[in-house]
């Protein structure tokens, strides 16, 4: 591929993420600009291109990848239809960007990296909490050796479930809904994130407390252990808990640090640095808008500038460990996350 | 049994517990006397008596458990120990408040509970925790509807270990060691307190991050599920994390509490309750001392008025949950909690 002068973005899905988050960060960057939507509804298409100011609205998803005027897709449809439409977007040469979860198996996620691999066109996941100030000065401090060597994590990412976002997550387990494949998967990019390690093996227990349908999960509460240091990192997602802030807590030898409120899709929240009894708070440097930097990223790696801020690799190890959350919560025994991937 | 005038204590166990928590607690109660001490050292023991003002020190616990002028003891050996002292103790008519966990085997435990009942005597267990004015509140607010109905908790339980802990809870397997005796107990016992409900199940992981011997977790991350409300509520419990503070946290559908450096022998933290974005500390009304109000609980008892903070039920039923967790830890499959204890 030749680096295109502006980056050209289709819409594949016309889902919430994308109009509230991803559209505006493709108009805040100086060189890209959002062309088109295909959605399986015409009418929704319709309606989200005329109410976010796209020109085109595609009547097939065949009619958006042959467009030569699109250079870049954000998919964003039910978690069933990303692998297919991935792929199918790879053969069209067209660089994607991929919600998360990558897809429904391990098997489907490696065909989609394949798939881009052999299309030379740059593959990457919406993890975007790698963006997050707070997360990224998490990081920072970690690999400072702020507070020594990592001994245990633990993620709180249980919520209530807005009402705009009920539906097929809560209904269709053939859709991939279910909090672990919605949820847990980014917290296993957060984690993989902030130890810069792999997850070794999961332990889950989940429960259906009412909000979602037959088969799913709408809380889960597990351990994840980690490949190389060996740490514990415990974490709970839930649709089901209303009253309750997020957070990511770190703790080490010299110290620890606890974000709170840090995972969002806006750059908002807290991290404070205990040692001992000692607790202040961090002074994030810069929020500036988390998908405005993920599409950054991106289009630099479409350039050739570096790497998306998670690649398909970082969503095939997040998809891997919430499958093994999955299995382990069904089955009751802790799973090994595969190696090979 | 008829009901002493006053309650004479006799302490199995020169430990660092007796002398700091129970000896006191004892002293500060209108109508109890501390009187002596066995400890498998009799020089240890003479020193105890001594410096804790007590008039006898036993060369054997026959000595101890002969003599009319004991009314009750405090049982604080090893864990390994704790059975065959309890049964010993109810034989000679003696009130027991054992040290947690009551045994190594719920078979033990019930043992040591037929024994008691055999003789008419009180079998208390020494979960503390119940009589912390946080913990107790927290209860309080729970029965009182302020959450609405309990989705959820997390009790955090991992700190550094104190040097003068260190010895056989780190190196001896066999006297009853590592984390999960010695600190996820008081977890289920509080869980069970909070949730007024009985654990069904639990999965847990755990690691030895070189601070405990061979064969010992000093750190473990597990999930209990609840048998009559079905709810996860996961647990972090180590002696290698020194950066951190304890903590209870429990979600409802009207509201949230959390509670921080509650999990202690002495009357400190705070609470807070959470609805929405609005967090407002509770205040406290009164921190008394919590072992004055442990052995005052447990005199009442032996006095026909009332029962112990936490009776031989809930330390065996506590002591089950701690099994299901090694058990779990050491298999890698959720363990069920026998219910017919």
């Amino acid at each position: 591929m030749s680096a295109p002068r502006q980056i050209r973005w289709g819409f594949i899905g016309a889902s919430l993420w994308a109009s509230r988050y991803l559209v505006p960060a493709v108009r805040a960057q100086p060189d890209a600009v959002g062309v088109g939507i295909f959605s399986s509804s015409r009418e929704r298409g319709e309606e989200f291109a005329a109410s976010n100011g796209l020109e085109r609205s595609y009547a097939s998803i065949d009619d958006l990848l042959d467009d030569d005027g699109i250079d870049a897709v954000y998919i964003s449809t039910t978690n069933d239809l990303h692998a297919e439409q991935t792929i199918a977007a790879a053969a069209a040469g067209k660089h994607v960007l991929c919600e998360k979860p990558l897809a429904l198996t391990v098997a489907d996620a490696l065909r989609m990296r394949e798939a881009c691999a052999r299309a030379g066109v740059v593959f990457a996941t919406d993890h975007h909490l790698r963006a997050a100030p707070t997360i990224a000065a998490m990081r920072e401090l970690v690999a400072a050796g702020e507070i020594g060597d990592l001994v245990a994590g633990r993620v709180f990412h249980a919520r209530g479930l807005g009402e705009e976002f009920k539906g097929w997550r809560l209904e269709r387990p053939e859709a991939g809904g279910g909090v672990v494949l919605d949820v847990t998967v980014h917290d296993a990019d957060v984690v993989r994130f902030l130890f810069d390690d792999e997850v070794a093996e999961v332990t889950a227990m989940g429960a259906n407390q009412g909000l979602a349908g037959a088969g799913l999960e709408d809380s889960v509460m597990g351990v994840m252990r980690m490949r190389t240091g060996g740490q514990l990192v415990s974490f709970h997602d839930a649709f089901t808990v209303p009253h309750a802030s997020t957070g990511v807590e770190l703790f080490g030898t010299e110290g620890a640090l606890s974000g709170r409120d840090v995972i969002d899709a806006e750059p908002v929240g807290q991290v404070f640095l205990r040692r001992g009894d000692e607790v202040r708070e961090i002074e994030i440097a810069e929020r500036n808008p988390i998908y405005v930097e993920a599409v950054r990223r991106f289009d630099a790696a479409v350039r050739g500038e570096g790497t998306p801020l998670a690649g398909g690799d970082d969503g095939i190890a997040a998809l891997a460990v919430a499958i093994a959350a999955i299995e382990s919560a069904r089955t009751g025994r802790a799973v090994p996350v595969p190696t090979q991937i």
